[in-house]
């Protein structure tokens, strides 16, 4: 996304290219939510006219299929990254982690978009069908783990996969990058807690 | 809560008590956002006159705070039973984040609305308020683990607190209770993470 996200204004009244007003969108989406946003809304955020809208777009929904490809495109790419590695399971599922992490931060408004996704329509349900897929990956990865003898057994690979994806994306909620705690930092706490836990191992020794 | 949740149908027409009023309420917050819920689409979900809800409420607003309070109030019996354990700090956090859970389960819609808000009215700010109090509940517990030795060092107690509610608020997203996985197993999942992480400790005990 290298493309500019600050509109470019021309003589008069600004301009936008398709990524500034997806920009645009996606934050009035998690603002109003998706169903309480219309074009009217769009076109009075952006101050260009609906039809300068639909010179981009030809719906709504095509402009929320954009945005949750986003952020699921970015998840996918950290999946299929990950299945390259030779390494344990273990390892990659601890990639898969700091990865999506990554993503989370640099697109964090597309994911939050897609967090709250609930299905109420077509292009919905096609990302909670993608969002499903990525969690049968990170399914795969904790049960392969579990069978490598590197995850605990007493927590089924299934319930163990939604748990350390929900401390993951729990953090839309409230991280925002900082200089002196970014996104590698918040990485870090999270993997420190999710694989090795808060409470201090005694009298044993760490890995 | 023992009133009765289901409406009391009199002769003609449904009658409500305040709290089988309050359930169908927050369903309808949850579902369609609570700016986007008016007094006219309770009146008809619940099939009564607009007139006939302000025999128990004010207003809309008033809905939301009691049902905001049923989810905080659950939280904060919790955190006064856990100042009265005489324990650790580490096992007071880990009763903590157990009763939380029990809260979430038994009350999920309020909790599910309570962890939507996003300080729109003065009711949300006061909700957020009373939640921020509760992060610093927490966020003492886990202060005063590391203290003792019992806590990570490497990660700072204000981090580690949002991480582990972090958690614990995800189930909202996904967790329903099921005979064969209650609210004590999804605890058990969540705390055996969350304080011993996923990764099992070769060449060292368990404390």
């Amino acid at each position: 996304m290298t493309r500019a996200v600050v509109p470019r204004r021309g003589p008069g009244r600004p301009g936008y290219d398709l990524e500034s007003l997806l920009a645009v969108a996606v934050g009035v989406f998690n603002e109003r939510g998706y169903d309480g946003t219309s074009m009217e809304d769009l076109s009075q955020r952006l101050g260009i006219s609906k039809s300068a809208i639909y010179h981009h777009v030809a719906s709504k929904e095509q402009l929320l299929a954009l945005a949750l490809d986003r952020a699921l495109d970015g998840l996918f790419e950290v999946a299929a990254d990950v299945r390259r590695i030779d390494a344990p399971a273990i390892d990659r599922l601890e990639q898969l982690v700091r990865g999506s992490i990554e993503v989370l931060v640099e697109r964090l408004p597309y994911v939050t978009l897609l967090l709250r996704v609930r299905g109420n329509t077509e292009v919905e349900r096609r990302a909670m069908a993608r969002r499903r897929q990525f969690d049968r990956v990170v399914a795969a990865l904790v049960k392969q783990a579990e069978a490598d003898g590197d995850v605990r057994p007493d927590v089924d690979p299934a319930v163990a996969a939604r748990l350390l994806f929900g401390l993951v994306n729990s953090l839309v909620e409230w991280y925002r990058p900082r200089r002196d705690f970014d996104s590698v930092d918040i990485s870090d706490a999270v993997c420190a807690i999710a694989f090795d836990g808060l409470r201090i191992r005694r009298n044993g020794r760490r890995r």
